[in-house]
Order: C-alpha cells, then structure tokens, then sequence
C-alpha cells in the first residue's frame, strides 16, 4: 500500500505538505494542490484514520450505546443512525449495555480511548452530569432528557391517539395497560391515554405492570381476562404486550376485533407478521435514528450550539385486531 | 486526564519504561513494573489506544459485516460476537452491507483505515480472494466456505430432522419449500429434507421460491394452497416464510397442527410469539456468534493456523405448530 511518503516523492513536495492538503489545514497553493490531489489518485492512496487522527485529533469513529440490539425496537434505530453517519463517511463502533451502569461507564471509557468524537446513547443509567463532563457531544436515543439533546417521539400523543382509536371504534369497557414505572417513554403514553379516558364516558380499567417481558405478559393477559372477563379493548404498554393479549383472548375462543379489539405501541416489525395483524401506535423508529445521527453531527460542527432536541410524531397503524370505524360513525 | 508522561513523573521512571509495561515489550525488572502499575492506578490512568495502536501497529478493534440488523435473525449474531469480545477487551466497528458488494468493500476498506485487526463477515458478495487479501484474519460468520475459517450451523441436518420430525408426526402429503437458490445454506437444509423424504413412502411436493420476503412468502402460500389444497405439512425454507403459512392456513380455517403441520427454520424471536407457537428447526445464532468471535481471536493470536471451520448443531424446537409425537408412535 502507498505511504504518505510515496505520495510526497511523486507530487514533489514534503510530507508535511501533503499532510496539510489531506487535513485542509495551513495555506496550500492551489497548483501544489492539485499536485498532490493526482499523486493520491494515481497511487490510490488512502490515509490511515489511526494516523490521521492522531495528527488532527479527529477520528471519524462514533459510538453507539444501546440497551440490546436482540430485543427488536433497537436494530431500526441502530440502523437510522449507520445510514445517516455512512453518507457522511463516519463509522459506528457500538456497544450493548444491557441497563447496567458499569457496562455504559466501561463502553464511554473505551470509545473515548478510540478517539470517538461523538456519542449516540439510547441508554441513560448514568447521571446526566457523567455525559455532560465528556468533551465530546452525545444525543440521546428513544430517551428524554432536559438538560442534553434528545430525540424521542410523541409518546403522550401516542397514548392520546390510541385511547381516541379505541373510542372511535366502539370499545366501552376498555382496559390499560400501564407499562413500567421507571421507564419515561412507558409513563408518557400511559398519561396519553389515561387523560382521553377519564374524559370520556366509558368505564375503564388500569394494570398496572413492571416489565416488557412477553413471559410476564403472558401472566398479566391471563390475569386480566380473570379479574376484567368482558372488557372489550385493551390499550397494551407495547406491542410485546399486546401480543401476549392476542395469545390470551384467542386461547379463550374470543373473536377479534370483533368482541376485543387490541392497540400496541411502537411497531416492531414482528407486529405485521402476527395473526391477526397488529393495530398499533408507530413510533419511526428508523428516522429517530437518522435524525439523531443529523443532530450529532450538527453538534460536531459546532458544539456551542444550544442544546434542542427533536420530537417525531407517532402515527395509528390500522391492522386486523381493531374494527373498522366507519361501523362506528 | 493523566498523560503517559504524569505515570512516569510519578513512577519515577522513563516514558519508555512505561510504553515497556504497557505493551508488555522488552524486559522491565518487576519492581520498575510494580512502580508503574501504582502509578498508573493512583492516577487513574487510561492509555489512548490511538497512540497505542500507532505504536504497537495493533488496535482493540474488530470490524463487523452484516447484511442487515434489521433482518431479525442476526441481532442475535451480533450479540454473541459482542459479548465474547468484550469479554477480552475488543470493540466492535460494525457496517450493514445490504448484500451490496460496493458497501461490502468501503467498509472493509475503512476497517483497515482505523486499524482493525480482524474482520467477522456474514456476507461475502466479494471474492475470497479479496478476504484473502486482506493482511488481517478474517471469519465468515453463518457462511460457509472451504478455503477461510467459518462458523456456521449444520444445515443439512437440519433439513433431515425437520422431514423426520414432520414424518414422525403423521403427515403425508408433504409440501417442501425450497429457498433461495444463490443462498447456500437454504439449499444445504433443503437438500437434507428432500433426502429424507425421498426414501420416505410419503408423497410431496417441492415448491421454489426466491426470497426470504414476507410479502412475496404470503403470495406463494396462497399460490401453494391453490396448487395442493390438501397438504397436511409444510416443510418451510425459514421461519418468516412459515409464519405466512401459518397466516394463510388460519385464513382458509384450517386447524393447526391438526389439519396440517408447520416447520420453520432459524427460530428467530419471534417465532415463539406466533399463534401458535411455532414449531422450528433452531440454529443456535448467538453461540454462533461467541464461536466465531473465538475463533478470531484465535486466528489474531497465531496467523498461521490451519484455517479450520466450526460446524454448529441444529435442534428440533417443538412447540404448536406440530403434533405430538406420542399420538403417532
């Protein structure tokens, strides 16, 4: 492979010179320039990053933090973020934390000593201030946050869309399922719903329940068809959960949507693909990954820039587990 | 932070002495050791693995190709690979190649640009030659190939117990779906079905198909239906492809397993969600994972092993797309 040397004796010029023209530091005129720019050409030489780096005190490595690729909402993110940084030649190095404080820590040491120049993080175990004495950017992930930049999608309004969803198409005796208190985006669209429920007429029920797990789900469906036999809509936390719910009320002989109609969240790409189909509250996954790869970069450009984060709206995906509303209206 | 130059300071010996410790290179006497060791806790000093690798030619990352994280069967390949590296310290850089020979290459090619020593590829739309080019060791990951180092799950095997399976269980007019053609490990488990059910009594049917897409597998379940309405199983070529099977049975009335039998293959998450449940040919992906990510470590270790490739077994994961066995023994 061409060295930086090789290119300097064939462009005629020092090593120096064509480090400047590779950096774009440093006047360079614009004759040399092109000297060094054919040189590169006709050697097809590629500068080492490792190099590189060092001399510019930039990498073009960024890390990405996220909770486990295996469960299935992350990959769409994780893969917003790799088309939109691949456009601008960056690269991703990543790491699973699995919610665990050390892993996150032990992860943000180690980009750092790669020389990583910004972080996405779709975890958030450590304290905001951790992330805000890192010199480097971060944008939070599927996360909200205050204090630092953060894309995340409507939840609240999701809840709020879901519970009007349910409504419009005829359910009367509606359960909600409350997801885990400790997660944020959980809790906004549970108050969504919640505040469209208790302003309407029909009776409702809440669950409450401390995990996504479709294990758990599957006690809390049967749970929930032993204490709230003839509720006829179940609004779930996620579409884990109104998986378990379909499982359950098709076990039991029930008809659906006919006599329960079902709404998740998130639309993980598993929802399409079940029996029947999932109606449910989308959250754009993909694009909350591109526009957080936008936003960091724009962060690297100038870091002085005020903190804003980005809100993407949810929108209802109308399958098979909800009726159709023109028999409502 | 503390530089290299402050564990010296404190140490009481040179920066060379330190580097010496650090990269484990020349003798140092063990006391000089011990000194810098303290020094380096005391100080809470953390090498810059930039420097590092400059000076050592040898970084802690691994590249990591893969068609699509997306596509829900390599997340969990992913994390196998992940989770042994860590273990020894790595970090992953990971690129999607779409199938895409073009990204195949950029990736590799900035891979090498930061120094990566070692490459973990589940696609291969370049030539082996362009891997063995490569000055670094490579392991294809859920590929096989006779002349580079390869983990992957015994296919062919698989076929064979799915047509047993499906045997043992009472079906006897047999539909089996053959994947795609330029896809060497759907042909491996089609081969291992066809053998077995063609030295079976049985009648059955071979139906090509040309991708692992939801949509189109929905049109030739219709289609498969239409041609051999009264099937009573289905040897899938993937677990997305029996889920629309399952779809289409249920959607025709259909009583499953009773009426007919569903087989699917990789037991990707999902598809233990299903209603029913179904039952599929399991590849162990995330031990595939940590294996691969063994042998590479390895191969890192001592470039002149012997290529040698790690076949994985397969196993029959019954849940209620099947009958019981007992009812037909």
């Amino acid at each position: 492979m061409a060295t930086i040397r090789d290119v300097a004796k064939e462009a005629g010029v020092s090593v120096a010179t064509v480090s400047r023209v590779l950096n774009e530091t440093g006047y360079v005129h614009e004759d040399t320039k092109k000297a060094v720019t054919s040189a590169i050409e006709k050697l097809n030489y590629s500068p080492n990053e490792v190099a590189r780096s060092l001399y510019t005190r930039k990498s073009k490595l960024i890390g990405l933090l996220l909770p486990d690729i295996t469960n299935p909402f992350f990959p769409l993110l994780a893969r917003g973020v790799e088309d939109e940084l691949r456009l601008h030649d960056f690269r991703l190095i990543f790491g699973n934390t699995d919610e665990n404080a050390e892993k996150e820590q032990d992860y943000i040491q180690t980009f750092q000593q790669n020389n990583v120049i910004g972080i996405i993080s779709m975890t958030n175990q450590l304290s905001k201030a951790t992330y805000q004495d890192l010199s480097i950017p971060v944008v939070f992930l599927d996360r909200t946050s205050s204090s630092l930049p953060s894309v995340y999608a409507d939840g609240k309004e999701g809840g709020r869309i879901a519970a009007m969803e349910m409504l419009k198409r005829g359910s009367r005796r509606i359960t909600l399922i409350k997801g885990p208190s400790h997660i944020q985006t959980a809790q906004d669209r549970f108050k969504g719903s919640l505040e469209v429920l208790s302003a309407s007429e029909v009776d409702f029920y809440v669950m409450s329940t401390s995990s996504f797990s479709f294990t758990e789900a599957e006690k809390w469906a049967k749970e929930l068809f032993g204490k709230y036999e003839d509720t006829d809509g179940v609004i779930a936390s996620n579409d884990i959960v109104a998986t378990a719910v379909i499982h359950e009320a098709l076990r039991m002989g029930k008809s659906i949507p006919n006599d329960i109609q079902i709404i998740g969240f998130d639309d993980i790409p598993h929802s399409s693909l079940l029996f029947p189909p999932l109606s449910t509250i989308r959250q754009p996954a993909y694009e909350m990954g591109r526009e957080a790869a936008k936003l960091l970069m724009k962060l690297m450009k100038n870091n002085q820039m005020k903190e804003n984060s980005i809100q993407l709206p949810v929108t209802f995906i109308e399958r098979s587990t909800t009726r159709k509303v023109d028999d409502y209206v």
